[in-house]
C-alpha cells in the first residue's frame, strides 16, 4: 500500500527538480532574463536552500540531493538574472 | 528537538510556494514570456500537480495545501506562455 505514494512522491521530485535544467540551460545560453521574475528566484533560491538545511537536519536523504541539485540550478539562474 | 526543524520545513515551503507569485504577477502583467523556459513550467507545473495528488494520498494537510497554491500559480504562467 506504500509504493503507489513513494512511487508518487519520487516522480514529483523528479519532475520539479529536473524542470529548473531546461530554464537554467535557456538562461545560460541566451543570457535573456527579461521576463524572469527577481523576486521569485530570490524567494525560491533561499526556500531551497532552506529545504536543504531541513534536509540535513533531518537526515533526509532524498530531500538533501533533490534540493542540493535544485539550489545549483536556482543559483545559477538567479546569477544571470543579477549580472 | 522538533521544533527547529519543523520551523525550518514551514519557512522553507512558504518561501517556494510564494516564490511563484510575483512571477506569476510580472507575467500575467507584462504578458512577456520570452526568457520563461517552456520545458521547465511543463515539467513543473506536472511535478506539482503529482506533489498535490501525492499529498492527497498519504493525507498531509500541509503538502496538499502548498501544492494547490503552487500549482494554480505556475499553471497560470504556463497558460500565459502557451498562449
Amino acid at each position: 500500500m506504500t509504493i503507489v505514494p513513494d512511487l508518487l512522491g519520487y516522480i514529483a521530485a523528479t519532475l520539479t527538480t529536473s524542470s529548473f535544467l531546461p530554464q537554467a540551460i535557456h538562461t545560460i545560453k541566451t543570457r535573456d532574463t527579461q521576463s524572469l521574475s527577481l523576486g521569485m528566484y530570490s524567494l525560491f533560491t533561499s526556500g531551497v536552500l532552506c529545504w536543504l538545511i531541513y534536509g540535513i537536519v533531518i537526515d533526509n536523504q532524498a530531500i538533501i540531493i533533490a534540493n542540493a541539485i535544485t539550489f545549483i540550478l536556482a543559483a545559477s539562474i538567479l546569477a544571470c538574472k543579477n549580472l
